[in-house]
């Protein structure tokens, strides 16, 4: 028998989970929409080429590569942003600047599998690409914070920095001070000291004060009514990817570890594929991780299982049962046909109880004969004799 | 300088199109909801082990397969249908049956590239599984003309066969018969006639009638209320997969080739992963041959871009335009922000005149002033000096 398992590092997002994904997905994208961010989708595979180089020694060895049946290098994507730097250098000729676009798509990375971390994740992006300015900086920060805030996210901490407040910095000490989160203070003075670094440079770093730019940043963020509380200037701040060029930022929910979403400015990265500089500020989220901050009250909306099953009492019964089915399922109401005529009732009953499914409605003989049908409430116990109409008013309502 | 294309056989999906295909999915999830079924979401990545020897020979040599850094075969999933199957293999214990579930998704076979035809397409299955009953064949259907006449689909045919009808027949023969819609009787007739059946075999075909079975899924579907002008029985009908068990149904528009969705029951599949038989039937579409048959009236309720440019007069009234931006984009009136606070207000106007946004607002010192703000209707040139409640409500109303 062949292997009936998932492959390792990947897994199945089973209904409940993919209803509550779906729901954060459909808030973030009417977000994104009201800020005037359209959908891009590029495909899962690109060139192999076109992501070597830009992901860091580490994170080069984590993607997906292989030959296609025409021997071509291809890889899967390892995140949404170089993609969108190869369609925008693609296109340039017929796109209008600012491109603003948003995209939901899957990454692969062949990490190490290890609680709660998948080789393919979904990736949230939202960009800017082709303007320069602090206000289109602050405009994500602010689509990011309007995400968190409708998604019911309750605390959470924008970090901001400036990537040019390291222009004295090598990649090397960016790289420890990146760490800062992960292994703490001393252990970032002790790896910069073992790299050469004299004790100055930690110091020198923390007097350090915001740039204009991140002024700048900082008063568009308040006019975009986005509260105080929820950012502040961080001079430490690294972000790991090579490729930023600006305004770096990252959002952790205080008390937990790892964060919520990341990205930055990256002004040369479209130069690369373009040969002509495009800037570019962009951020994302992860939706594993988003899911998981987002209170069960943002999700109780939601009707995770059909509200009615509409039971077939007889195979005589069929046809006025799934007439009386279509008619409820016409009007909105999340129903349930049950599937087998020749079941017993009492064995329809049972499984709407199994599945949670609160009401059960029953068209039987007398029913019939009465033009009403039976609603019972699994929950209470009861049962009422109504009919149709009122059947899907009253179900409406629920 | 790298490869800036799109790997051979992909592409990207430009804002336009990715806004149409994402209102077609949003509607068709609500149906597939309304009917009782779940999302499910399998992996894009398989063992290779388990998609080999399920879609014939030819479809064999479209999967695409590759080792991954742990030596593991891995596939790129080349239908939903497979994974489904093993999904239900591997939680069997844990699922309750009917489990009925919709997925959507990319799928991907190294097809020739052809005008029309990607390497990677987005796949809408909806799958009953659990149940072997007529009821669930027909609701499948019925959920299909669904979604099919509430996207103005006005024009479709549904021809249903049974796979029983073929017992008698080799798969060879078979598969002939299923190219009657690609070459014609004449050729079907020179093929079987070749490949040694006699002349009868067509003739006996054509004069079957409707098994016991279809009768009963027929009956289901004037139940549900699916006109009859929208399906028939079709002898003749095939369908090249070998798993096929029972109903097998495609849908076509008439005068137009290929088919908008097909599918059938398959009663052995999941019994060659999980040992013991587990009846299923569904169905699906392809997302890019759907929305080409989406007539436009559907989609004309969608915005496709942001209904008004907020423009910026000058950087000293940036923030009060920031947050005459937030107000609006608040109120929920799709609005786009322009990003460089210090260009023209004359080539603001152009880039909303290029892009098409057909309302511009404009806060100069005056209007600050006298606490309103300048309305530009691009489309006739009218303006008009408004309150910002009012302006919301304007906009709302477009």
């Amino acid at each position: 028998m062949v292997n009936v398992q998932t492959l390792k590092g990947f897994r199945d997002i089973p209904p409940e989970e993919a209803l509550k994904r779906g729901r954060v997905v459909s808030l973030l994208k009417s977000v994104f929409k009201s800020y005037g961010f359209s959908p891009l989708e590029t495909p899962t595979l690109e060139y192999a080429e076109l992501l070597e180089g830009k992901y860091g020694t580490e994170g080069e060895k984590l993607i997906y590569k292989f030959k296609d049946r025409g021997g071509r290098e291809a890889a899967l994507r390892y995140d949404l942003t170089v993609p969108l730097a190869r369609y925008i250098a693609e296109n340039k000729g017929k796109i209008i600047f600012p491109f603003k676009r948003y995209q939901i798509g899957s990454c692969f990375r062949a990490e190490k599998p290890q609680a709660g971390r998948y080789r393919e994740f979904t990736q949230i992006d939202v960009d800017t690409v082709g303007v320069d300015s602090a206000l289109a900086d602050a405009e994500i920060l602010a689509v990011l914070a309007t995400c968190l805030q409708l998604l019911g996210v309750s605390k959470f901490e924008v970090r901001i920095n400036d990537r040019t407040i390291f222009q004295d910095l090598s990649p090397a000490a960016i790289r420890i001070l990146d760490k800062m989160d992960k292994i703490g203070r001393t252990e970032v003075e002790k790896e910069l000291k073992k790299a050469g670094f004299n004790q100055e440079t930690l110091k020198k770093i923390e007097n350090r004060q915001p740039t204009p730019r991140l002024k700048e940043i900082f008063t568009a963020l308040e006019s975009f009514g986005v509260d105080k509380n929820f950012y502040r200037f961080d001079p430490f701040l690294a972000r790991g990817l090579d490729y930023y060029t600006g305004m770096i930022y990252e959002i952790t929910v205080p008390g937990t570890s790892g964060s919520l979403s990341g990205g930055g400015r990256y002004d040369n990265l479209i130069g690369v594929f373009s040969g002509e500089k495009i800037p570019a500020v962009g951020g994302s989220f992860g939706l594993d991780r988003l899911t998981e901050f987002v209170p069960a009250e943002t999700l109780r909306e939601i009707p995770f299982k059909p509200q009615v099953l509409v039971t077939v009492f007889s195979k005589e019964l069929l046809p006025p049962t799934i007439e009386l089915f279509d008619q409820l399922q016409g009007t909105g109401v999340e129903a349930e046909l049950y599937l087998d005529p020749d079941a017993k009732l009492d064995k329809q009953l049972k499984y709407a109880d199994r599945k949670g499914i609160p009401f059960v409605v029953i068209l039987g003989p007398q029913d019939r004969q009465d033009q009403k049908v039976t609603l019972k409430n699994l929950r209470d116990g009861t049962q009422q004799s109504v009919g149709v109409e009122l059947l899907s008013k009253i179900l409406s309502a629920k």
